[in-house]
């Protein structure tokens, strides 16, 4: 669980905003990051203040007693390891959301858009999914199959990204100019990074008698470990590599080549597409899942072109899609000795686990979209959501941290810079010839 | 075990796609990633598939049952963890290959050498090593020493790898032209993960008795953990520090200056050579076996310019004479209170054990050379084995992805691209002066 | 234990390497980066050598018994976890110190200064805090608490680092030319790595009963684990996110401007002061300490200007201020049910504590300054500390390595390079046009 722990919040900084960051350009790559970095240190201590209360203070439809439990009051230090996981998963999920938006929102928008997010959005999702209260509405009312965050994570974020983006409208250029990847090695390396990270993500969320007392109860605890784990680990890991597979083959029969891009988004449209499932299905079915996420989600990302929807970084196409066909495939692909104990369509259970995990989809999407909505308008509508066009073509970089990721020149081979903005800015590259 | 498991894969996925990436040249380093993402996928389903089931579904000198348990069928959960953790071993043994290939390859055949190889190459070969029935080549019957891998992993690979480089033969322009490390920073990030990852190879190797049944079982388990985990983890990271300083003296005993690739290359060598022997030596053992292979393989990474072989980014040097030196070793240097249980060479038990090293050296070579060579011929002849030179100087990022890694200047600074293939190219770049 | 051991030696290569890497100047990152893999590889061998006795084989108020346990002679194979653990605590004190003196210290006196420093200061300061025997002179003599190295590690690290720097004197140009960080990406990875490598440091730093021979013995290990693992998890975490939200308030106030340096300078910030910390106090103390280090250190940074003292990659205002903040914070925010036992002044305890560890700073600052000096002039007066100008302004990649770091153009797109120096050296692609 500690380490599982480490892993997840590992996700978040460096591992995604290496994705994101190798992904956008190079005028863009370090507001990016920042994105990541400063969303984990407002939602990591907001969860401490108010988001543990909300999602597990008790029961609720869609929230526990929020105020019980703020600022931690009362928990026992030997609960706060599953206090910090928890905490991991809120800071991944609003990190996520920032794909969507990237090279023109303000940086004084992301830093106020955050914590109302965190707090009117993830916490009571995080409730209503993974506290699994009595009546939690997600988990025990609709009675959904969510692992570890198909809906409450990947829809969620995939579906604040979608709302994001359309009140932002359009990056100046797009689609005309290409805007593409400016360092596929950082993403590469985020991808891997995430993958790893994963195994914190699902194996971390099951959940363990941990009864220590006796013989019996230690051997049982290993026995449990054992088995749980390896289902989980093996789902997680199989459904990745299918989906690597499904993801570039669907690649090279609409384009024609596979892509190093498409290899470390289908990794994560697999991995987004198992977590949901992980616990639930087979190791046929994690196969099944992964290829058929990757697939879809490979056609998917497409899609923004004809839309006019500038999803920068594809959330969209890989959390939102990807989520919503995890977590429907469960109806499908769950059989009755996994963690949901539920047989789906294709193990003989009928259409009722499909039914309830549609509806599941239905909920997260409408709750997330709708207050999303209403969150990003009402920052649009008072301090604005969108940079200055001028600023977001001389770089968001340089306009709202005063920096430029790289100086790969300055003063290499005897040189010496005159001046603080020198390097990589073509202008002054060529004052300087 | 878990985090063990996870730790190797990350091994392939990001760690070595960093090591060779940055090796590479700029205009082949998403290729080299690539060829580890895909094998790590591919390799990872055909694993469940039939590689456990030919690996360890029973007894045979070559292989088990081949059919037995194909897609795991009827192998319980709890024992999918080990499962997986000899999963990640045969996917970084095929990734391990690509390095000898750079620049050349066809993607394609890369696509269809992974299956095959993996099928007749190192599912036997782990058979023979790791599943050590009572008839296992080398494990039982010659009773070879190999504690993580040097015969089945680093001499297999190596020997593919050089097999490989002959029937590809030279680069464009090699050796007259330099090919120099296009990202050196990404090298030492390779080489610091793989470092860690490494730790999941070697101390994931122990087994244990695993009872926990009864509270002396679980003292004993925890005592047995402590003891072996501190062997193996202090022989692995003690090992690979004296590498690296073995490999930086030679080199400025031959070449006048410590590099940086040489403390990065001196680490993997390094950490090669401790795989066989990291159960079997003492502490002083360890010291001396890193010095040695560092030593070594320092001086044997310059011999492809006096054979004319094109082992590009030395997987030869650096994996086979590592895997040799390391497997040799074991025959100086193993105590008697190790894993194996014999004393070598130098602790006064004869030359037995060293025997028994070689004869293990000999099978591996033999049955990866001849294989390996079968298969890449089939391929030669049928699809073929290498690009087009034009593609291949025009960069196999480019003709075989259709991308190119960096893009570093597009639009920074104010400036709008205004094509698809703008950005790190040359040409264009000239184009838009 | 494991996992944090892997953790920590992955905090020195790769994180601190390319933490610090990125920082420095393009043609300065491979010896940055080499720094820290030859001081890994030195003093981890050094460690099992000398270091360990020194540290640990007895009572003593500098050090143990220095003689008793050379080469880890009648260590028990269990211990050898632990003693891999306090290795990388070694490690990465000693590549700490490689910040100041970027671009212009000369390799070899590196490589002398390292292993005489690590014998010399750190040992000793090893055993005054850590091992905390009867006599040690911090933890026992003084009593001032440092739960996992804020006296041994960082104001060790910060303070030899500012006699390095003094002693070496500025770089050429410096403050007038801007030496920006040239890959601000790598130095967002570095930080993001530390931090993951940081809960092995702070985690690891627990010590157990590990009593496993009777059921209660097992759930009682089990229960101190969640509880103590909790509360040092946490506060690792909260005090990170919060000192990245006081450097970052306290940079706009200051300059206007939120950025990416700031944040990953803001999350080592409080790593640091939150390392002594960490068992000491409530999740409230680790968030005040967090906000208050960062606020400090990104305040502190900016004196180095003032001073005229070049600092170049801040360790003075990073390690030695946030160390110094840390340790004394300790003072007013301890609780008496944290690992000290002790009730800090905003506790009720009175001034006795922060008088403690004041004296503990006091002593730390004294013993590592003078003795450093002592070590860097004799090495400054027999073979030099410094680079020669021209080499420097050159790129000590170049001349002390004959490498550098980055060739992102050479061959791309048709072009073949015609000569071993080609590629990233301004000279000749000025040549090349």
């Amino acid at each position: 669980m500690l380490v599982a722990t480490a892993f997840v919040l590992m996700m978040t900084v460096p591992a995604l905003a290496l994705f994101y960051g190798g992904m956008s350009r190079s005028k863009s790559v370090l507001n990016m990051m920042m994105m990541s970095f400063i969303a984990a240190a407002i939602v990591g201590i907001l969860y401490v203040a108010v988001g543990w209360s909300m999602g597990f203070s008790g029961d609720g439809l869609v929230f526990a007693n929020p105020f019980d439990l703020l600022w931690l009051k009362g928990v026992d230090t030997a609960d706060l390891i599953y206090v910090m996981f928890q905490m991991t998963f809120a800071v991944i999920t609003v990190a996520l959301i920032s794909g969507a938006v990237a090279d023109r929102m303000k940086f004084a928008a992301w830093v106020v858009f955050v914590p109302i997010w965190a707090v009117l959005v993830y916490f009571p999702m995080a409730h209503m999914v993974f506290s699994c209260s009595d009546s939690a509405l997600i988990c025990s009312k609709i009675g959904a199959q969510d692992y570890a965050g198909g809906t409450a994570v990947h829809i969620n974020a995939g579906v604040a990204a979608l709302v994001l983006a359309v009140l932002l409208g359009k990056r100046v250029g797009w689609p005309k100019d290409t805007m593409r990847p400016h360092n596929l090695t950082l993403t590469m390396l985020g991808a891997g990074l995430l993958w790893m990270g994963w195994y914190g993500f699902n194996v971390g969320s099951i959940v363990f008698a941990d009864d220590w007392s006796t013989s019996e109860g230690a051997a049982a605890n290993v026995a449990q470990f054992y088995s749980e784990t390896g289902r989980t680990f093996s789902n997680t890991t199989l459904a990745t590599m299918a989906a690597i597979l499904g993801w570039l083959l669907v690649e090279r029969l609409l384009h024609g080549k596979a892509t190093s891009l498409g290899a470390a988004s289908g990794a994560v449209a697999g991995l987004v597409a198992i977590t949901p499932a992980a616990g639930a299905v087979s190791i046929s079915g994690a196969v099944a899942i992964g290829a058929i996420a990757g697939g879809i989600c490979a056609w998917a990302v497409g899609l923004k072109y004809r839309f006019g929807l500038d999803d920068s970084l594809d959330v969209v196409g890989v959390h939102l899609v990807g989520g919503v066909v995890g977590t429907l495939l469960i109806g499908l692909f769950s059989t009755s000795d996994g963690a949901g104990g539920v047989d789906g369509l294709f193990y003989g259970g009928g259409f009722g686990s499909l039914g309830d995990q549609a509806l599941g989809v239905v909920v997260a999407v409408l709750f997330s979209g709708i207050l999303t909505a209403v969150i990003a308008l009402a920052i649009k509508v008072t301090i604005g959501l969108r940079l200055d066009p001028d600023d977001e073509v001389n770089g968001i970089d340089l306009t709202e941290h005063g920096e430029s990721a790289y100086d790969l020149h300055t003063g290499v081979g005897g040189g010496v810079s005159s001046g603080l903005t020198a390097g990589a800015l073509p202008s002054m590259e060529g004052a300087r010839k």
